[in-house]
């Protein structure tokens, strides 16, 4: 589970799921991630794909700052989107998990070779 | 600095990091990491639109399955890009941290009115 | 230049839909749209998103040949999307046209002010 | 049905970029297409991205005349970045016309075979 560690990675993606969890139930007046549940899913699938744009952009236009603050819009507007199909981040990792070590495999079996 | 916690959630995100700096010098033959820098930087960003577009077809049309696994794959390629910028994935938490300051603060203003 | 009316600009959209319609009934061995086709509308879709962000990085990284083919690509893609959903490019430009006579009333309109 | 020579189809698609030609040179506070000038080619890049995301977003989950719509606003944009570019859209057909006689005569080969 995210959130077990002590360095603020894990803190900062496991506070900022519980923060979307909560803002999720307020009025949309009042909180942007309430303002986006109410839009639906399409609205913030939009937002993903919008970051996503931005940050192509920054990689190559822009400055290693523009592009960073255009990583963190787009890692916020992935976990919005995860949240409203009932995804735990932590889900992702696992996915990650799982994939390093088929890939470590593979990469042992192709130094065998 | 990600990789302190003890949990599996940081230590994924920095031994991926560490994977994907330790394959960008490997062989192209060998590596899809050496593979994606010898295309160049266009060709890493193109890959972070591609998925992200997946991501958003698979919240719209796919399982949850489908959009975790999407969402794996459109953070690596993030984080293959942000590696082309000399950029780590602990300045995109840093920003999110920021904002989550103030936009607490920006929360707390707004309950005072 | 389009415009003309015997030009080949309209000959082209025109047979590259009627060309797109016949290949759909294609063999999807054969033909790479009657593949697309039965890969289903989010491929289709996929290969819009895709182009698009090729067509993004080309504007701001590559020539104008570069920006010219990935433009010919999205155009291509849009067609075939479009066709799956059964709509004529000939409603996106009746679109086109109702907004342009909006948008003559508008500025006509402003300059009125 | 575009290809009528005198039809609509063809004079749309040169009216707009007759259009998009002189708003350019508009004030940023009057016309559109002068802000997107003035913002610049990223922002223009920027667009593209965000109407295929809603293309992609209205063919999976919207009617027909979101499909319909958003195709037109990415045809919109795509014409504002060619032209930033330099590049008339006659150039993007000359390139389709040239795949489509390639592509016949790949279909008239492989049918040989």
């Amino acid at each position: 589970m995210a959130g077990e560690g002590t360095g603020s990675a894990v803190d900062t993606i496991a506070r900022l799921e519980a923060t979307i969890a909560a803002r999720r139930d307020a009025s949309p007046d009042e909180s942007y991630v309430a303002g986006l549940r109410a839009a639906g899913l399409p609205a913030m699938a939009q937002k993903v794909g919008e970051e996503a744009t931005e940050s192509v952009i920054a990689a190559l236009a822009g400055s290693k700052e523009d592009l960073t603050a255009e990583s963190a819009d787009l890692l916020f507007h992935l976990l919005v989107l995860l949240a409203e199909r009932g995804i735990a981040f932590d889900a992702v990792l696992t996915e990650l998990d799982r994939r390093e070590g088929l890939s470590g495999l593979a990469e042992k079996a192709s130094r065998k070779e």
